[in-house]
């Protein structure tokens, strides 16, 4: 089973990678962009019964090491 | 207008980064991960007359800037 968990900045939370970008993509000359957030996107590989397990599973996983959520959200999707 | 690119290493290309946290998962007691791969999901917020006008300029951002294409893939989702 797949399961893809997007961590991504809170809300106020500086993002400094982000805005260096920012400023990249505008001296490349893309002027029509506002704001850039970057998050990370952890594809995981799991044996699991069924949806709800690994749900539980990788949520489990996100609070103990794949979010710092003090400052990071995060949504996970789980595929077949 | 809001664009999602989501950057992952391409098949075949190692991922350290995922195998540290693979094996960091397997200490914590998550014995039913089989594979991890870790990305970049980079969220723009862009003005552009259409989504067919956003998607292009992405695409050129991905290109030139976001996406290494010689070890990476990318995809992108434009949303209102």
């Amino acid at each position: 089973m797949k399961a893809v968990v997007n961590v991504y900045l809170k809300e106020g939370v500086l993002d400094p990678q982000g805005k260096a970008t920012r400023h990249a993509l505008e001296s490349l000359g893309f002027k029509n962009v506002k704001e850039v957030r970057i998050g990370k996107q952890i594809v995981l590989d799991l044996e699991a019964k069924d949806k709800e397990e690994a749900l539980k599973e990788v949520e489990q996983m996100s609070e103990t090491l794949l979010a710092n959520t003090v400052i990071e959200d995060y949504d996970i999707e789980i595929k077949e």
